[in-house]
Parts: structure tokens; C-alpha cells; sequence
């Protein structure tokens, strides 16, 4: 709207052009013209077009269409937090899409609707995972009860976490009871997706010693379940193997919930041996945390995170975005690094410029 | 020296009350006699009274100290870098103060110079494991080449961080060129101590599949070697059992630094054997770490990682202390706790909160 209205003030007195000025003011109305309100009922309603559209507000990084999708997030919100949220990840090769895919047509088949949200800031820079991830997909996406959602490419990595956690919420009050969260298993979105899930599960290869390679430091500390996939054919024996391995491993570290010892499983995506045991773990997980109000508990705990970490960023997005800080940030940085300035006077000089440097002080 | 200068000016006008006033002009005078280079010439030639002052100084948090911290550390830092800086950890009840102190006496011997800090952000609470620590450490405090500095009690976790970093420069500038940190091990203030060492060490317990109880996850990924203490008498035999554990356990871990597996051993801090083992070992990281270049980079990814920790820190201390953010932020906190709130609406409003909120938008 922005664009279009400063145009239309710059052009405005009469002449063909004006009219030119006037379309464009159409189509922003037009645009527009679905209120938060409706789009809200369309997404109740489970209207598959406006859920997609909704979430695509939501996605838009344009400041107009930030207060529309609040305003939607806020009718919504009463209608969340009725689904099973699970985080899935693991290597690449692991075989994540056959699980899910896997899973899913079980999911379905015992009644459930079921959203599929990827997380991967990095799919600009892998070339197309999410796409053959989506044709993997594609026998559930093809299915009306399920909606399979890609991330929105590019983008920093807080920014993509922040959309799907609002598109995990839209997701939900469209009626979907299962949401499952994938992310690549690199590293960078697993603790994302790990504060915005019930239940985070690590997929792992078969191999003996080999199991935990390509998987980040700090990721098999928050996985709920470990189960390695793939254990079908000449790969069970070895599969088995690494759960046992794995299960050593895990006794070794402190559990990330008190009173929750992850187990480690195994199954085979391809056959489908296996995929329904992981979800009965899932469930039972499920029945526990709702028992003892770890849950609802936890919930709580990751909707102020969420509010904590954005509140960080905005500060330091208006920090790095400040003129005189981005004047003098390089070569304070060089200074610092080569060891000639201290990090404290440095700090000193940095707030100065970002609070009006032409104070001087008296003493 | 800001209290009393608005005492001074507002009571100026003849009669006794301002020679009153005078009196503490003075006395801030004195207080302040110590010119920032004078600080930097008494640490850097070794003046123990002087070094403590300074460590005072850097401490303090009033404003016009901290300007002639700053002065004063920046006259040291062409001084700070040659010392050889481990960071030191264990449950309690390792035997973290009787390792030091075996380690110390083995360093003072081989002509090093030796500065113990103690980060205990929690010293309040424990109730008094420090001053425990420093009757334990007395045979060490009471040489001259050896420099124990508890870390001041309370205080935040980030702020104690930040004066040991400060404290550690000051005792490189005063030629002590081994630093040892020593931390409590509860998982709050290791990753702090990481960020400032070259080496970090996790003491651990005999006691087979219990030797990593009471240790937070996170910190065996962070540590770059791992010695089971007490291998002494009838441990010895359950230590060397513990020893093959962990070492089993670590296999499992991706390792923190690409070029470096983290040797596990055993030692008795109580006989001394195998404390010479674990210095070997510190030598050894050095060595190759100052052959590869590592040593150099980490120690300026440190200073700017620290750098960038005080920026947020700063800016969060400034929005968390604005009154219309201190206002409306208990409410929307429990807004957002409980559902009714959506963390976007939220980060919104405290934006529009610090940001002044009179601004009305024409959307």
C-alpha cells in the first residue's frame, strides 16, 4: 500500500496518468478487500485457498500486511493448541520424506488431518531440497485432509522460525490435529524448531559408529526419540546395532525433561515396519505431559521465549541498522579483534554513537 | 565524583557547610589520586597491592569507575595475551580446589607464575563455597608467584563474566602466564569461562555409569579433556573404569574443535599422580594451536563474541529499564503466557511502548 499511495500523491492532479494512479489504487483495494475477519473464517471454516493465502500474509514481510496477519493471529488464537506438534529431523538421506510420508498415511488413516511445515533457511543455498522433498511428498500431499506447507526460501534463519510458528498456529485452527515440523538437520533451525514443538524426533542412519555422523553437537541432547530408519533388508542387523550404540551413548547424558528417558527405536520408512511404534511413543509422550501439565507448561515457557528472542532481535536490528553504528562497527571490530581495543571500551564507544554521539561529558 | 560535585554546587555559597563540602571534594579527590596510568605502571611492574586495586576498579560498577577501567585496561592490553588461560570445572565435591592447588604448586615449581580466579555467581546461595575454596587453596595464596581472586559475590551471571574476562587481562598485564578459572560446574557459567580460555578442563568422579552425574549437558561437548579425579587407594580401580566410559561416551559427541579429540584421564590431586599428565596435555593443545593458527583465531572470535554479548546485554538492559516497557510488561508477559496474546501483538505493543507510543499510524 506504501508504494501505491506514494505514487498516487506524487501523480495525482488530473490527466490520463491519475487514472493510471487510480487502477493501481484499485488493485491495492482489491487486494485488500479480504478482511482479517474473513480471512479468520475461511481458515476456521477450513477453506483450503484461504488458509494458503492466510499463510502467505503471514509469511509477508511488508509492514501493511504484518498488522493484517496480527490482527488474523489474533482471532485465531483462541482456536490453537488443540494439535500434537512434532519436530523431525535428521541428515540428509535419512530419509525424512519416506517417514513422513509414511507416518502421515498412517496419521490419516486413523483419522487425523495433518499440516507438514519444512523448515530450511538453506534450501536457496542446497538447491531445491524443498522441492524434491515436496515431489517425495507428494501421495500425501495429494490427500484433502493434509497440507503440506515448504518454508519460505531465503530469509534469515529467525525470520523463517518466526513465520512457521505462526504458520503452525494457522495450521491449527484450520483443524489440523497433527502438525509435524521438518528441518534438515544441519544445525541452525533445530533449536528453533525444537522451542516451538511438543516433541522433537531425531532420525538416524544405520552404522555402526558411524550413526551420529552429519548430526550437530547439542541435537541428539534435545531429541525426544532417537530411531534409526532404514532398518529393512541386509541394513536390520546394522540397524539394530546402532540402536544399541545409541542407547549406550544417550545413557551418558543428563536427559534434557526430568521426567522423560528418550528411547531409541528402530523402523523402516520404506516398509513402514516400526513407523507405528515411533508414533505410539509419541502419544504416550503425549498422555504423560498432558497428565502432569508438562504440556501446557511447556507451552507457556515457549510462547514468552518466542516473545523474548523477537524482542532481541528488534533491538538489534534497530542497533545494526543505526547509521553512526554502522559507521563506525567495522573498524571497531578490526580494532577489537587484532587485540588493540578493549571489548568494554569498545562497547563505550558503539553506545555512544547509537545514543547521539555529540554529547560530551563533563568529567 | 558525580554525588559529590551536585552536593558541592548546591551548598557553595559560603559559611562551614562548604567547607563541608570541600571536605569530600577532597576525599573523592584522594579516592581518585590513582591516575589511570599509574594503575597500569604498578600492575604491570608487579605490584601486588596495586594489582588488587585495579581488579577493585575493574570490578566496580559505578560509572566513573568504569571510565577509568576502561583507560586503565587500555593501557594494559598491548600487555594481555601471553598467558596460557584454562578454564577448570567439576561437580562439586571433585576436588576442583585440591586439583588447583596440586596443579599450582607443580606450575609455581616450573617457574610459572600463577593466577587462580573463581567464577561463583551463586557464592550467595552455596553459602560460602568460596571462602571453603580459599582455605582449601591457602598453601597456594600464600606464595608470592601466585595470585587467588574470588570472584565478587552476587552480581549477575553476564556481569561476572565480564569482570573475570577484565580480571584475567589485568593478571596477564601483571606477568602471570598461567590463568586458571575455576567454575562450580552447575552448568551456568561454564559456557561463560569457555568464551575466555584457551583450554577447558572437566574434572569428574569415579563411580562407574555415575560419572557424569551432577555435570550439565553441554558441558562434556565443551570441554577439551576429561580427567576422572580421586584415582587414588581403592578408587583407583573404579577410576580406570570410569576412565574407559567416558572415553566411550565421548565417541558418541561430535567434538567441539575439528582438530582436537579430548584425551580422558585419570589423576589423584590428593597423591599428585597423573596432575603432571594433565598439564602435558594443556602443553601439547597449546603447542599445536599456536603452530595452526587456532590459538590466534579463537582468542579474536572471543574478544568479538564478547563484544557482541555486551552489545545485547546493553540493549536489553535499556529496554528492560524504559518505565512504558516496565509498565505494560508484566500484563502482556501473562497475556502471552496464558493464550490470549499472540507474541507478534505483543513484540508490537512493548515496540511501540519503547519506542513512544504517541506515534499514530495512518494506516
Amino acid at each position: 500500500m506504501d508504494a501505491g499511495d506514494a505514487f498516487a500523491s506524487r501523480i495525482l492532479p488530473g490527466g490520463p496518468v491519475s487514472r493510471e494512479a487510480e487502477a493501481i489504487e484499485n488493485h491495492h483495494r482489491r487486494r485488500s478487500q479480504i478482511t482479517a475477519e474473513a480471512y479468520a473464517e475461511g481458515v476456521l471454516s477450513g477453506d483450503r485457498a484461504l488458509l494458503g493465502r492466510a499463510i502467505t500474509l503471514v509469511e509477508s514481510g511488508a509492514a501493511a500486511h504484518q498488522r493484517l496477519a496480527e490482527e488474523v493471529l489474533e482471532r485465531l488464537l483462541p482456536h490453537t493448541g488443540k494439535a500434537i506438534r512434532v519436530g523431525i529431523t535428521g541428515a540428509p538421506g535419512v530419509g525424512k520424506s519416506t517417514f513422513i510420508e509414511a507416518l502421515g498415511g498412517r496419521l490419516l488413516g486413523a483419522g487425523h488431518r495433518v499440516a507438514v511445515l519444512a523448515v530450511d533457511p538453506s534450501s536457496v543455498l542446497t538447491g531445491g531440497s524443498i522441492l524434491g522433498d515436496k515431489t517425495r511428498m507428494e501421495a500425501l500431499g495429494r490427500d484433502p485432509r493434509c497440507f503440506i506447507r515448504p518454508s519460505p526460501s531465503g530469509g534469515t534463519l529467525g525470520g523463517v522460525a518466526r513465520k512457521t510458528r505462526e504458520t503452525l498456529l494457522v495450521c491449527e485452527a484450520a483443524g489440523y490435529d497433527v502438525v509435524l515440523v521438518e528441518t534438515v538437520g544441519v544445525g541452525q533451525s533445530e533449536v528453533a524448531v525444537r522451542s516451538m514443538v511438543d516433541f522433537f524426533l531425531l532420525l538416524l542412519l544405520p552404522g555402526a559408529g558411524d550413526e551420529l555422523q552429519g548430526i550437530k553437537k547439542g541435537i541428539i541432547e534435545i531429541a525426544d526419540a532417537l530411531v534409526v530408519n532404514k532398518a529393512d533388508g541386509e541394513n536390520r542387523a546394522r540397524a539394530e546395532v546402532a540402536r544399541q550404540e545409541v542407547a549406550r551413548a544417550l545413557h551418558y547424558l543428563a536427559p534434557a525433561r526430568p521426567d522423560w528417558r528418550p528411547p531409541v527405536q528402530t523402523c523402516s520408512a520404506l516398509t513402514g515396519e516400526g513407523v507405528g511404534e515411533v508414533w505410539d511413543v509419541v502419544k504416550a509422550f503425549r498422555l504423560r505431559a498432558i497428565a502432569s501439565g508438562v504440556l501446557e507448561d511447556e507451552r507457556r515457557r515457549q510462547s514468552l521465549g518466542w516473545l523474548r528472542r523477537m524482542v532481541e532481535d528488534h533491538l538489534l536490528a534497530r542497533f545494526h541498522g543505526h547509521p553512526a553504528v554502522q559507521a563506525i562497527l567495522p573498524v571497531i571490530e578490526a580494532e577489537v579483534a587484532r587485540g588493540a581495543m578493549a571489548p568494554t571500551a569498545a562497547l563505550a564507544a558503539l553506545v555512544r554513537a547509537f545514543e547521539g554521539g555529540d554529547k560530551e561529558e563533563a568529567g
